[in-house]
């Protein structure tokens, strides 16, 4: 034990630092760290350098609390250092003991406490009411998520951009790969790889400590500015193999990713991007991956898989919701139904301007599709592709999409806007959401905590009156939205039951009805 | 034969007049009128005028040019007098001879003179190129329909108004109901009515000739202004018995339809508007009208039936051309290829603002779904539905879409737009066409008489540049078009095979390649 090290496990009960080293076969049970709920508790092991630590040793601890038992994996971090790490779900006092294949890793015993949670740590999302999702604290989450695929690979100064725009943007989800990315735009090398290489082959019986480290202070970071990370496990957009790996090696791969990430909170698993498209794998390989991910994770965090062309059944067990490529928005309420599940139009296509059908939407239509995934029953996602004709030229180009950075777009300023409207009006739960065919307006009806809104967005129609039906057992005060100009106007008078309502003949309106 | 018909047949050698009247048994081999090809010759005759003319007399005409026989039946117009109607289409001398089960209208014969179709008479319309229409001449026609259900039934200024309306606008076929209509916004008594009414009911024994003759100067100054008669049979928006009459009452209407209007060269037949909301009819009806108007029509007009939910199979034989309810303008090409024959989109929705989701398009989304449909190698669809506050308070409201009058909206000066910019590439016959999935626009290949030109639409995409694959063997100069501002700007340079273009980053623009 080192000076530095020593200091840590003097000072557990001092600092809140829930970061913690045993040395050799003593027992810990003096170990008396403080770790808030939901944050991460990790401790530290000294064990065998020799052989090949990533093939040779296995370890893992049970967590106790009262009856409570639960058991997470370790990872070995190079340089003879094996981790463990929990995220305590419950405040008081903890205990582990671990178990190892190591004798040295072997019995190790700990104890913490874990405190309440403070400020804005509201705990990892679940899903919630069927078809929306919240926090564990019971805060209701909104999912306004975004897309930089492969920000994690960029420049520091890039990454610096990219979490500086997300603290000021509207997204509170990101999805993003863990392995780098290979594609149109994207064919510089990236500063780390997952695997020691011996020049173009990859070494996939070590991992490079290096480079998951660096993810984990991504998650970190993303953390800190309570943004999700909606992590992608495989993806086909690959130029040095990982698409491809032997099977041994993806299932040791998702193993030591859920073993390191797994304790933090703000992670999501996506098994894949576009998984349809990664010919190698079969069928077989994806439901190995799910059975993976869903028993290997102690926390059980959401986990979906998203597609290019195929659909894929949502309706499957270990999917928690569906992350879909699509924007069928009408079909939302039918998937909900089959799948029960909560509906996230994942990739919706992209603001932006590129030569790519997916990459070029104009910020209306973005703004557009964001609106009917609400009045869907179901959740947008954002991506932005936006690149100048001398970014082009000088092949630099920067797009949020893929780089991160700044956005450039008309859209998120607005996705804001309906995001803090339905964060408002609490807009989950029951009540009829949804398409009606039959009606010019497409409409959510939301009930929480006794308040009670319908929100009517109008898209492309544009009515210079509406025939409202209210419920008759209530009175509402009507609020008149535009979605582009970010205005809400009260309108006079108070309304109930069959509702005619003069409207401005504007397309891409919307009213909100708050009950009184 | 009064001094008015002595100077008819007086004068048919000297005035263009088609119409002659022939008196009792006396032949008529000295009747010389003359008829410009595709023109309508009408022949009259004295006959029976006791017991119930409509129920016990039949008459025909068979017309002879070299070895063609044409027979057409005649019909009863009251007051004793009976009409034969032709359309010759072909130039020289025509002769005819009539039978009857009347005595007095039996063996009739005449002469008449066809003569070169002159000016804008360019013949009936027919399907041209599996796909797409042409007039018998062999000029393109490239339909720009709009609907006024009911403007036949409404007053005289209204009336001049909507033919008025129709001389300058875009329009070149209107869809128009035959029965009057019932429905919102229309609760008028219509000036007319089909049959004698008693009180509430129908004299199904005999037709008001007087109403039948009111729609045919409306289809003769529709001819008058090169508009093609869409004719709607039946409806399902009644308040009178007509959508519900007896099987042969329903056989009887149709024949004397076709006996009367036939003749006209811009008449097309549609079975119905929203067939499959007419509960009493099942589709041993609908097969029973499609026999009847294709056997009894001689000249093959146009064809086909219209939908409210259930998709009409349009592969059968009978129907010429699909005329659908919907607004899924991707699936044109499938269909296209399904039914071989030409799609429009009859009814895509009305740009206006009135409380029906149908019925309050913007004139931007309007716009663009004509742009969508001839992308697809499909047709669009009119219709307006404005009304303002003033009108509903004072029930007085006036729908283009039903009554006719006025254009208020802002899509009809563009979609003359795209019909001058169609008119003028020529877009019919093969090369591809239809949407590319995979593509961020849509596009029209079209060649005709060695011109080739290649129509882009971007819709809601905004590349900042695009790589368009053009014909390598050929070279092209490129137009970008605004179809909103109605704008049309030659592009620097000519371009042949894979062509980087850059383009303006805005949304609904248009990019037109023409062979050089």
């Amino acid at each position: 034990m080192n000076r530095r090290e020593m200091l840590k496990v003097g000072g557990a009960a001092l600092v809140s630092t829930a970061t913690n080293r045993m040395e050799g076969a003593q027992p810990s049970s003096h170990s008396s760290a403080r770790v808030e709920r939901w944050d991460l508790f990790e401790q530290s092991f000294s064990g065998p350098q020799g052989g090949n630590p990533f093939l040779d040793i296995w370890t893992r601890a049970v967590f106790r609390k009262g009856n409570r038992e639960v058991s997470v994996d370790g990872f070995y971090d190079g340089n003879g250092t094996y981790k463990i790490r929990f995220m305590p779900d419950e405040p008081g006092m903890w205990s582990f003991v671990t178990d190892s294949n190591a004798a040295e890793l072997k019995g190790k015993k700990g104890l913490f406490e874990c405190t309440a949670a403070q400020g804005d740590n509201h705990g990892p999302v679940h899903v919630r009411d069927s078809y929306h999702f919240g926090y564990a604290d019971g805060t209701p989450y909104f999912p306004f998520g975004t897309t930089c695929y492969a920000w994690v690979h960029q420049t520091e100064e890039l990454q610096r951009q990219t979490i500086e725009s997300l603290k000021t943007g509207p997204f509170n989800k990101i999805r993003m790969c863990i392995f780098p990315k290979w594609y149109q735009y994207n064919h510089g090398v990236p500063p780390r790889f997952p695997f020691p290489r011996n020049g173009e082959a990859n070494d996939y019986t070590h991992f490079n400590v290096d480079f998951f480290r660096h993810i984990e202070s991504c998650i970190q970071q993303l953390r800190a500015i309570h943004v999700e990370a909606d992590l992608i496990l495989f993806h086909p957009y690959d130029h040095w193999g990982f698409q491809a790996m032997p099977p041994d090696v993806d299932d040791r791969y998702l193993r030591y990713v859920i073993a390191r990430f797994a304790a933090y909170r703000n992670v999501w698993w996506s098994l894949a991007n576009e998984f349809d498209l990664m010919r190698k794998k079969t069928n077989a390989d994806w439901d190995r991956y799910a059975r993976i991910v869903t028993e290997t994770d102690s926390y059980a965090h959401l986990r979906s898989i998203h597609y290019s062309h195929a659909p894929y059944d949502y309706s499957r067990v270990w999917c928690t919701h569906a992350g879909v490529q699509d924007y069928a928005f009408d079909k939302a309420a039918q998937w909900r139904m089959e799948w029960r599940k909560p509906v996230i139009f994942d990739e919706c296509m992209y603001e932006g301007n590129i030569n790519s059908r997916w990459g070029n939407l104009s910020g209306e239509e973005m703004t557009r599709r964001f609106w009917l995934c609400v009045v869907a029953g179901a959740y947008g996602g954002h991506g932005e592709t936006y690149v100048s004709h001398d970014e082009i030229e000088n092949d630099k180009a920067i797009l949020w999409w893929s780089h991160g950075g700044t956005l450039k777009g008309s859209s998120p300023e607005r996705i804001a806007f309906l995001r803090k409207l339905l964060e408002e009006i609490g807009a989950q739960g029951g009540g009829r959401i949804g398409f009606e065919a039959t009606e010019p307006v497409y409409y959510l009806s939301a009930r929480r905590n006794g308040n009670e809104a319908i929100l009517w967005y109008f898209d492309f129609h544009q009515p210079s009156y509406y025939d409202f039906t209210l419920p008759e057992n209530a009175r509402f005060r009507a609020e008149l939205v535009d979605p582009w100009e970010m205005t809400r106007k009260t309108m006079d008078g108070t309304f109930a039951g069959k509702s005619r309502i003069s409207l401005p003949g504007k397309p891409y309106q919307a009213i909100i009805f708050h009950k009184i």
